[in-house]
């Protein structure tokens, strides 16, 4: 193929370990207030209320909330359920957890060759604030810092895919998002982008079915980042 | 003062050398094509259309224009006026030596400097494909890359300030623009941001009488972004 010029990345679950990041954090948290809970399956359904909330503000109703704000209001409704109190001011710290996930161990040594050939950046559909301040902490080196809130559009709206390849001055078929969903994929493929899959089995935790891909489904199906680097012709081998 | 937490920085003059770099790119677009001009008169002119053409936008006499745009169109009455014929692809070429315009020399250690302390931004008119480009090829270690471009409203207008202080979560007091320019300073008060002063006197060229600035005028005033990083505390000495 006639390569990519920009690489767009989805971020949770492609960048970061979410789901360890988060179980990390409900556990010291859990320490801090004496409390125990199972902070695995809270961490799992504080997760699985991240779609359909941002699923009420793509059918509009909802009018656009930032993900910082629904994780919020998911975390209040969990943390109701589960009988316990905490300040406003706590809940707010626990909820910027979402700032502070961890990338998987190949994710910085891969951008890193990944940016001496492309242009890269977050095409997320975490907040500016949240992507940015997680890339700082973590040293993710980003050309750029491209949110679903700069659109007003969540992922999979086309809006989210078109408006990154024009903020970043190229046609959509010189744009490639990487991405562990083979949804996401797909959605960015019907806008006109290229696409790289690259497999993150233990994103829900260990001992998961893994995504169904075939094997010419997208442009590129790589291991990790690392290995999309190589395929990609990208940075020297370490 | 209470410290910001986020610095925002003006780019063209702030951040990067562009009379230099414009006059370069100029010269060596004269030697392919066989030109004679003054170029530094024609690198002043090219800037000097900038502003009129971002005020006819903000009026609303023309409907949002990224600058790669509006610069394009500048260049073409410029050449066309200086009786130059070059094809579409070499003009295209030659319009983006705005994306590769270089950094004042204490830029990139001083912005590495204030990393550390501070989550640090762009804020300029220029649209993000140029600003992204040129933090690319420059080295600039920007924690994420805003455009006025993101808000359709071109500083000064106040949607430019403040909309940059919404997308990095922080109160528009928490924010200090960086900039050498007093104009711009003060609409980012007007705003409710802090300001940093950085004298640039090379900007456009040398000899030039230099801006008026009172002592106190802003919250801090410095020679280049070594000192402001050294007022602020930011990052070990070298």
């Amino acid at each position: 193929m006639n390569g990519p010029r920009a690489l767009a990345f989805d971020v949770f679950g492609t960048v970061v370990d979410w789901r360890s990041s988060v179980i990390r954090e409900l556990e010291e948290f859990g320490q801090r207030h004496g409390l125990q809970q199972d902070w695995p399956s809270f961490a799992d359904r504080w997760r699985a209320g991240y779609a359909p909330a941002m699923d009420r503000v793509r059918r509009g109703d909802l009018p656009w909330t930032r993900i910082d704000d629904l994780h919020r209001i998911i975390l209040t409704e969990l943390l109701e359920g589960a009988g316990v109190t905490a300040s406003d001011r706590d809940v707010d710290e626990l909820n910027r957890a979402w700032h502070r996930l961890d990338p998987w161990p190949d994710t910085v040594a891969g951008l890193t060759r990944l940016k001496e050939k492309f242009t890269i950046t977050t095409l997320s559909n975490g907040n500016m604030s949240l992507l940015t301040n997680m890339a700082k902490r973590a040293g993710l080196p980003w050309d750029c810092v491209i949110s679903a809130e700069l659109f007003h559009h969540y992922k999979p709206d086309p809006q989210a895919y078109l408006g990154c390849a024009d903020l970043l001055g190229v046609p959509p078929e010189a744009l490639m998002l990487v991405a562990a969903h083979p949804g996401d994929l797909r959605s960015a493929r019907a806008a006109g982008l290229r696409t790289g899959y690259v497999a993150r089995p233990l994103e829900y935790g260990p001992g998961r079915e893994p995504h169904r891909v075939e094997p010419d489904e997208f442009d590129v199906t790589a291991t990790d980042f690392v290995d999309l680097a190589e395929q990609l012709g990208a940075g020297a081998e370490t």
